[in-house]
């Protein structure tokens, strides 16, 4: 599977994504192979809230030019170059004047920064510092062929439907131009999940939604205002594709059922767990979902947390640096997240006077004494232990500190031998 | 006291114990130098809960020899040799079959490990590593002389009456053959505990139970459902001779005032806090009297916690293992928790507007300025800053980190000088 | 300000206080320079709940002359040679008898320890242990010439009259001699402060007390025992001129406003968090404020925290201990705690749906991607997120762990451009 969402991260990396345009639509085309994802468009001048859908924006060519016609900078060979939303520029001009529109990363002197200009008159170039450093003295032929004219905004959206009309959010935004962790990574993974997920029936119906950074989730919000009580539980996901510990940061409500799944949910072969984070109001889509006028139970979820990676937001940020075996190991922490979800029930023990004799039902082996315990036995003990009727699956998760995942397994198995019972299931 | 603890560890320690059988019984006898503990015994076959009481096993002799008659392993030398409720063998067979039966630890090769097997037919013999690799490709002559038929299972219990008919449970497994500090260590400690009690007015009852693991506690508590509720605390004794810091896990309702005097109670001439650790339901009898059905407010003390330390249900475990000095601290350990149960009132400042002036009743010194406030006169501030009625000692041992030793003192001596009031004793 | 702190705690400094006497009358005459201080007697003799104001102290001169007529001990060159509120004495003895009288500290031989002896008769000097080394066996002449006669205790107390007739207490004790940071360093900083606040209209008025230790704060509160209901919030301060990071320690509420203030204050230029400690009833005067007779809501600010730095209670605690910096920087510090007393206001976002577009404002940069986000940007957000009408300024700044003064800044901001609105002050 990381290997299916990394191919699929690849063909997407190559296009010129911003918050409108061809990109957009482009990489929602490239969706389509695997799931019917709808293509949602919003016209330019709208308002969502305190903001307007601004106009469409259109990239043809970009690129400076020395006297010699020697192209320094050129949009072709690497689509972090242009300042996204730059205005068109044809001008002949000393490097003076051109400095003041060229971007830079002097501690990073080999990466190309990626810079937006979104909501306002503006343009410039991104470049390594080293190359720049190289520009003589010269008078240079600078071209940007881009246009901003009304049109529209695009977000795509999927829903594969549930027993239940509560649903479950799942977000990443697909704004960012060649950049794979941030946000190809996110793209890629969802997709691949919503395709898996064909097959499965589930209690919940999951809504996954590709859109803009801020106007297209506050777009997606504003269309969608009415049955915002629908949503039960909702994921933020971008930056998913590195080898760090995962990072989730919890939603405004700091203690729902999402965030307490990620505090029992666990990554990789190693069982790491994640790193959890209080929520705080700066970092991606969540924002928006977790303002105080929606305050959806929506949580971030991270391998490395952004603006703290030194790829982050440069031409580093590349198809080496995401890995199939990390995108690997993050679908199946999504997918424990979701069947943590799917399956959090009440256990009863019936037979609660004392532990039952294990070795009986072949849960605890006969030889006994100088032994370590093993983690599906104390899982057992935990379950039965507290399978007092007033703790769910999640519950006992948190309280023995044992993975979701263990925990549900010791509960089936038990269930299946007639020790414990179903109490039911718990939606929220 | 210390002293006299080990002296009836020595004792105890020879015996081979089982869950059931002549050691325990024998156990019993020794103790009955110190207490009138009953025998208590329950016949094989009964149903406690989801268990069955086994037959009871007894042992004659148990020993291998190779072709040449000489015994290479023999159950007379260590009775942990013998696998516990080995089935009776009397076979002759070559070194691979033996070798099927055969438990050594290769990573402490000198050391014979406990092995148990009371709850299936099965045969074995644990023996150290380097003996175990020592052995040659020979016909060996087996026999095991033991006899498992329908008898008791047998445990002990004695009752030092109080004014009040609320009880406190001291609980000691009493099923390890020569193992030291688990638990000649744990009998031998509340035995000297019990008998030193007889001359002392208290006000709960005290009831001192020496039952098999697991199945002992089961008995006991199918035998005394209709008035568990009387179990007003409870302490679970283990593994208490050795010299680590002690450790003491909660109970499963883990805000008891057991569990509460544990963390404010101290060890040793260092006044060492204990390791308070959370329930888990892992562990030695405290599992059944914390199962769900029953939730009793119990909890396990000891000084190294079980299956951790490298001497733990080995043939390391024995008599250089434990040292009178920890048995005499881990005594005053347990006698001061029982000091906080039995001494928790609640005191009333009659003096609350400031502070009274301590050096008028000779509880401050008289000339102030550059030194160091002593331990003692700080729980005077804390006592009187506290006592306005709503804290009991135990509440002001919490918020103060003192422990209740100290904090019981200094009330006891305001109290004396007439500046603080007696409100009340708390029982729970 | 800070040099005007310096420079009152300079003039402050020679005088030879104690909790009685004409110490305390020179230290307020010279506080009257600056505010108009008001200074309150209280009868020797007079009962203040458990204590007796004692006869007032006067110290004419003390000395030890050995038998050549040399001074070997001389009051004149420190007032800390003699212990406080020691007994006339006029008397010839040997070496072997005087030393029994005199205090040092070998472990800091070149230091005079501060001794007292308020509430007892007693008299002794206090020397470096190295000159007490130097004492020869001879016979020596020992003067202390005082006197303990009825009079009066004396303390200072000025009011700064705002809206309210609630008010906050603040409190530096007067009674210490020449000891710089502990405390002429509280005295002339509320002094400074009074008078910096002279131009300011405030909602609370605030009450400056300038009393000596335990007695004094009891006499204060004798006489004001009717209207403690008026102390809103209290502050307690001493040792406030050293440069250690602050060590606030909480009030015996411990969750009172004073107390969530000191979390959210920082300190300097490099923003340290104060140290906060919980509740202790061992300190200065904020013992008797949080007896339980009273439990006022006061804390208790200090830079080093009193018993902890070598130089606590010796003649090092000199006017070279403190520094200008440090007291401008505590200035500050209080300063921004009272800016939160009187600015912890409720406001509430106007456009609560999804994050305002917040550079349309003039509150956010035009050009995004590749930085760091400024903290006021942060404060924005965060102020922006949890304004639903349940949060107050101080609950933002504790929820977000962001300076009050940076949550505070950021609100105006918004309030300004019409973002959030005013939903009202809170008081308590």
């Amino acid at each position: 599977m990381g290997q299916a969402i990394y191919m699929l991260a690849c063909r997407l990396f190559p296009i010129c994504r911003s918050i409108t345009g061809k990109g957009v639509r482009d990489t929602i085309r490239i969706m389509r192979d695997y799931i019917d994802v709808e293509c949602r468009e919003v016209p330019s001048g709208i308002r969502v809230f305190d903001w307007t859908i601004p106009d469409e924006w259109t990239v043809r060519d970009a690129y400076v030019k020395d006297s010699s016609g020697r192209k320094v900078i050129d949009f072709s060979a690497s689509n972090l170059h242009l300042m996204s939303y730059s205005i068109p520029v044809r001008r002949v001009m000393p490097l003076a004047e051109l400095k003041t529109h060229i971007y830079t990363l002097p501690a990073q002197p080999d990466l190309i920064p990626y810079k937006t200009a979104y909501y306002t008159d503006a343009w410039g170039f991104c470049m390594a510092h080293r190359e720049f450093l190289k520009l003589r003295d010269d008078v240079y032929d600078v071209v940007i062929d881009t246009e901003k004219r009304p049109g529209h905004l695009v977000y795509g959206e999927y829903l594969h439907a549930g027993a239940s009309k509560k649903e479950v959010l799942l977000y990443a935004h697909i704004c960012h131009p060649s950049l794979a962790n941030d946000n190809c990574s996110g793209l890629a993974l969802l997709t691949c999940l919503a395709a898996y997920m064909k097959a499965a029936s589930t209690h919940y119906s999951y809504r996954f939604i590709f859109a803009p950074g801020t106007i297209g989730s506050l777009a997606w919000l504003a269309n969608n205002e009415h049955r915002l009580s629908d949503i039960a539980h909702g994921l933020v996901l971008s930056c998913i594709g590195d080898g760090a510990v995962p990072n989730y940061k919890r939603s405004r409500r700091g203690n729902t059922m999402i965030d307490r799944i990620a505090a029992c949910t666990r990554c990789g072969d190693e069982s790491i767990p994640l790193t959890i984070k209080d929520f705080s109001p700066y970092g991606y889509d969540e924002r928006q979902f977790c303002s105080p006028g929606f305050d959806l139970p929506v949580g971030l979820l991270q391998r490395s947390a952004f603006g703290t990676f030194p790829e982050y937001h440069t031409s580093a940020d590349n198809l080496d640096f995401i890995r199939p075996e990390h995108l690997g190991t993050s679908f199946r922490m999504v997918k424990d997240m979701i069947d943590a979800l799917e399956g959090n029930w009440t256990p009863l023990n019936l037979s609660p006077k004392g532990e039952p004799q294990l070795s009986k039902y072949g849960l605890f082996s006969v030889i006994g004494g100088h032994k370590t315990n093993s983690d599906r036995t104390l899982a057992y003990l935990w379950v039965l232990n507290l399978s007092d009727g007033h703790n769910s699956l999640l519950d006992i998760s948190e309280r023995s500190k044992m993975p979701f995942s263990e925990i549900a397994a010791a509960a089936a198995a038990l269930l299946e031998v007639g020790l414990i019972a179903n109490l039911g299931f718990t939606e929220q």
